[in-house]
């Protein structure tokens, strides 16, 4: 039966032990939606259009945030990623910012975690700056899209 | 006209000068969602009944990250929060984890961003416990509920 | 009864809301021993007496550590630390090193964990300065000595 | 004659280059103790029946010391742990809690100060925890008890 | 005599105790200068006047920095800054750019090293994304420009 | 044409992919200097023949600001530097203090960064030290001296 591997047999928080994994090419793609009122939606575009500082700013909270995911999140191993990118589209028709992340590394494990904390604090950091006009903002759909390498090999969302 | 407050009118990023607000106390409360399947939601809540380390671990989690919001979070400013409390409903229904995050401080600036940044930081540390099962994981939902105190005063979602 | 004020009534860890304590005076004086070899006793007291720099080193370490300690011990509260002292006794006699960690704020919370967190991280810094002539070295007695301000009051040790 | 390895002929505090040491697989394990009052153990033993919970928060507090030991330890290389565990052993003749740690790590340096940091933190934290019912604990015997790897090999306490 | 605040009368390191002087509100300026090949800063200037990534990504770092200042040099007091703002001046005759942080806070210490933090943060930034085309480049003139607050009052640079 | 190897085409800050490059031994060499009144300097001076502890602090803070480079410089990579070293040359005639950083590593990217922060972390560590007697102080001549390893091999100062 399946289990979590954070937890031993006895239900104890564990850091899973990576020591005799294979060191592979790592690859993880994660998303994050912010969505917001349309008059929000106009100020980031404006503000995007003439200088980018919004954006520019949650891409780099994004990166830095996937650097310390270890220090973050409580079982994850400190990795030295060798590359983080957080992307942005703007959607005028849903009113929201579609954030990707992409983190690779060469190692005995996975990046899923980075993946994913980055887009969330990037997520995190576009609310914090347009907050003073529009509390009511939502950050949803935050997932995992793909990931290579490691034992499990490739696995994409929606070909499960 | 609405202006998005970390921007000046060159549109370049700054951290807002809160040196002249009045010192009051805060609070802010924010919620997340972690969707799931229903066999990893039966794990999950196995382990909470036995010992509870997932939630605990995402708990302490949580906790950690709102104190380290002014560090994630670039243009916020830090913050010596009085409290943060972290806490977790189990919904067999809808198959997920609901998180509410609630943070108290007394200083000039609110602690909207610390309590998300509690609620997500718990949510992404489930996904990091329960991954290995159920990587289709979905957070969701990310937003503020309240938050009160500051002179814009008491916030209510839904309620604008 | 007493209970462990970092756990609720079901037992769930909470970092403790200090929103409703007076502000006051806080000081905490913490000590710790590191136990060695009489000869590696002997080269750490050569080089104090050359340069001081095991000891400075450890000095610095256990005053970062101080101000670190909300990110340290999970259910600790960010504190602004007025000072942080800490010094040593070289024990022939014992062939141990005395540390002395005191610290002082003025808050709603006390200073405890940042005195025994600054004079455990200074010991385990010598420790480590000394560990490729002495493997075996042992850091004990990690204690409170005293307490001043807040609620509590004065407390001090062997007056319980 | 032995010499400090952190200190170079002039007495100077460095970080020792371990660029031409071989990558070996190494552990180590630390131990450390927290003593108590018997009224103490016995709510912190009721406490772990029922949630675990200072226990568990005491193991991730080590966990993430043990991946910060690099940032606490002034002249500590950083390093990305395969490895670290954090067990507690309660022991009520003694009315105390044993702790162990194990670190591991595939690397040109040893892990000897993670396990003492995850140990000592662990203990801080269970300290912090349950001192408003006992402020007069004592964490002691902080000590290696044995390491794997590197050009010195084995070494075991109490076979020097 | 004058003496060094942060040395006792022995000559030992220690942080400086700041609780009995009163709290007032505190400010300091600070500058640097990054001087580049006529090429790099025309590369620079190209950048910015597109997006100005470079020079945001060098205003977030500094600011970030300017926030973590007790955590980098090791004598200051952590602090909560009511605001930062880092600027900079494109300087085509001296291809050159002048950089300048600006830091407030209501407290018992002043700013005067975050401001200069920042704006070295700011400036090794700026070197960091410029480095690939000119690695000769000079951050140079490093100093406080004025601050006041505080018991010592205002202070110019060139007025003493 | 050369380019800013931190933008891409579009002129958005990216962290640059070098999972591709090959791992080579790395160095690299930053110097910087700490400008003073004379009467600073012979402070400085009389507490470093005594005891050291102004330049002892420096060189702990410049070594551990290389290692948390990649958490200060936005888009640097994350190292696990083999070795850092800090040194000092007090220069009577100059009245200023020189500082020399050497980062070693074994990675696919280098360690010019990781030098130039130290180099200046340590150089505002002196100021720190010092400004309560000379404010005026100047930190210059930050700058990148020679750097070797990686595809492009050595570069030195001076003989480009």
């Amino acid at each position: 039966m399946a289990e979590l591997t954070h937890l031993d047999a006895a239900g104890t928080a564990r850091m899973v032990d990576v020591g005799d994994k294979a060191v592979s090419q790592r690859e993880a793609v994660a998303t994050a939606l912010v969505v917001m009122q349309p008059e929000t939606f106009r100020l980031l575009q404006q503000g995007a259009h003439a200088k980018g500082d919004v954006l520019t700013v949650a891409r780099i909270a994004g990166i830095q945030a996937a650097k310390k995911c270890g220090d973050l999140i409580p079982l994850c191993h400190s990795l030295m990623l060798s590359s983080v990118a957080v992307d942005f589209e703007l959607d005028p028709e849903a009113s929201c910012v579609r954030i990707r992340a992409v983190c690779r590394v060469m190692s005995q494990t996975g990046v899923e975690m980075e993946a994913l904390t980055a887009a969330s604090v990037a997520a995190l950091t576009i609310y914090d700056m347009c907050k003073a006009v529009d509390r009511g903002m939502v950050i949803t759909d935050i997932a995992l899209q793909q990931k290579q390498g490691g034992k499990s090999g490739h696995w994409q969302r929606g070909s499960e």
